[in-house]
């Protein structure tokens, strides 16, 4: 939809933009300005020339694309700080004894699970989202929008509403979904969100996450990172922590504030991207994708239909595999023991790419296969 | 000592290193390669050509700064997470009932530690450097090695002893001291200690803070927040938590690269710097600008003998003063209610530059005075 405005090198297909985005070419030069000029002429007084609000303007753009309102969405932290703050959060004051989580989550949302239900002296459950089997026992669920291995799409409207149903609070980990689809967090009446920026929303490797607290939440909000920049008055320096009564309270130390204003700049080509559009060319390029790759041997395809932007793909020697596709130019990923991922950003993976794509993992199974 | 070496604008006292360091000359172009190379040409393929490890690579460039052999520090989240980490995991399993928070603590650090006593269940208590009154009861004492309002410097060696005899453990908070003098964490038994990079390090505005545990406390050190960075094998993706055997433990989420490698490039201008001139350098600077400050009626040196690198002062009116100053080119910052602070960063500040700021700052007071 807008390669041009991407940094790909000649000859490359870039299929791994759901592990790590492409670069937008402008935020090299950006960020020599930031640099040169904000940190090295400005100095510390760029701290009050829009460094410290930094965290929730941005916050304000991710939130035009996850369908959150102004004030309840802030930037910073990683995701699984981020997930540290949310379940923590949903679980103080609940009375409730379990926490639910989805059984194919990310690693770190299940790792970071059991120690909120350590912490907070709760049970922790794993379960598949399409059999929760929540209680009147059930504080909150950790779902993941979009599986990280499969690619298959949860249902959000559905399973918040289940969550609701029974009296729980879900919190929804968008890190494979932001930058897919249309989200609506706020129609939805999601209770918290988490998410990355350097996936499909290109933001540099390792780029700060964010965090989604709807209004009506904050006043309740506990964060248990209770560091100084979420403070009511941060620079009155009191002894006691007041939290902001805002989403700010989310925040907690000084932000770095290099990798924050990358992915300012990386935000800036999804200024006036149609979110519905962007979605139909995702599943344009996953459709073509997978009916390339179903024409091949020895292979299977795991994503199912209702999906985010990646088709995975089952094949034996998949470590090998993709190392032979790397070496050929076509960059994928792959998940242990034996998943191919590849990654469909349809603001810069054309048509081209799919064919070019496709050939290639023809030309290397047969290989392996022969 | 190396002020070639730095980015300062012409015409500017810059006394604020103490809050945000100087940018090395080189960091900005070490970006451009970092961006439009590792990121943009080699994309993910990178994370294995060196930013996976470089947590540990880093933490080990400052560990020889602070004393810490290898294999002890990790960069990586801000300062006050990682007073969560350690807090947490000095407080474990202690079976005592009490943390000791330094009176006079930047206040982050006395929030997180509001936090954890809550979180573990024990009781917090604020106490002055000087009458901790530990007992058998104290699980935990953080100290600030140099007090951000005054610039007074704690006696490390005494006070880890102290906490030892009272068979408490220590969190010492060096963020206003590394890069300032010699620290001796390992020769001194310390068992944990954090710090920020942005200050006498000048890693950039936010640059990810460190953590150091020491290899003897490592296996027994349980890090709250337990993501997947600090797993034994991040990789493989499985469902329960196995941490790493040694420092990589205390990772958690994925580290803001950009930001990381900043201050990588910024760790250079160190690597050949003696520690023990360095410190002689900021004594001489700061003793020199504190006898010209004496002369001027109206304002109070605050900062003891035994100090850091900054000269803290006691002045009526003395948010317009600093306004001032900086509106004349000297740039210091001012703590509430009425301390102003002028930090000497001995690689950048000179000799011409201790005049030039008391000259200045005396016709400022001359004029606030008449």
């Amino acid at each position: 939809m807008r390669r041009e405005l991407f940094d790909i090198p000649e000859g490359v297909v870039y299929l791994d933009g759901n592990s790590l985005g492409a670069p937008p070419k402008h935020v090299a030069e950006r960020m020599q300005e930031v640099i040169r000029h904000q940190w090295g002429t400005r100095l510390i007084r760029s701290w009050s020339e829009g460094w410290w609000e930094a965290p929730q303007r941005i916050g304000d753009r991710i939130g035009r694309l996850i369908g959150a309102a102004e004030g309840q969405v802030v930037v910073g932290d990683s995701t699984s700080v981020n997930v540290f703050k949310a379940l923590m959060g949903a679980v103080k004051g609940t009375g409730r004894t379990e926490i639910v989580c989805d059984e194919s989550t990310f690693p770190t949302d299940g790792y970071i699970a059991q120690s909120v239900a350590t912490l907070a002296g709760l049970k922790i459950r794993a379960a598949h989202p399409s059999s929760l089997d929540l209680t009147d026992e059930t504080a909150v669920v950790l779902i993941n929008h979009v599986d990280y291995r499969t690619g298959a799409l949860n249902d959000m409207k559905a399973l918040t509403e289940q969550a609701h149903d029974a009296g729980a609070q879900v919190v929804w980990d968008l890190c494979h979904s932001a930058g897919v689809l249309p989200i609506e967090l706020d129609a939805l009446g999601v209770d918290y969100a988490v998410g990355c920026t350097y996936k499909f929303l290109n933001g540099g490797p390792g780029s700060p996450a964010f965090i989604y607290v709807p209004k009506h939440k904050q006043a309740g909000f506990e964060n248990p990172l209770s560091g100084w920049n979420g403070h009511r008055e941060p620079f009155a320096m009191e002894p006691s922590y007041e939290p902001d009564p805002g989403i700010v309270r989310a925040r907690v130390g000084t932000p770095d504030i290099l990798s924050m204003l990358a992915l300012d700049a990386a935000l800036d080509v999804w200024d006036d991207v149609d979110l519905a559009e962007l979605r139909q060319r995702g599943l344009a390029l996953t459709a073509s994708f997978r009916e390339h790759v179903e024409k091949l041997t020895g292979l299977e395809v795991i994503t199912p239909e209702v999906r985010g932007n990646q088709i995975s793909v089952r094949c034996p020697d998949a470590k090998a595999v993709m190392d032979e596709l790397i070496a050929r130019g076509v960059i994928g990923d792959h998940r242990p023991p034996d998943v191919l991922r590849f990654g469909f950003a349809p603001l810069y993976v054309t048509d081209d790419d799919v064919i070019r794509a496709a050939e290639v993992l023809a030309e290397v199974i047969s290989g392996f296969t022969r």
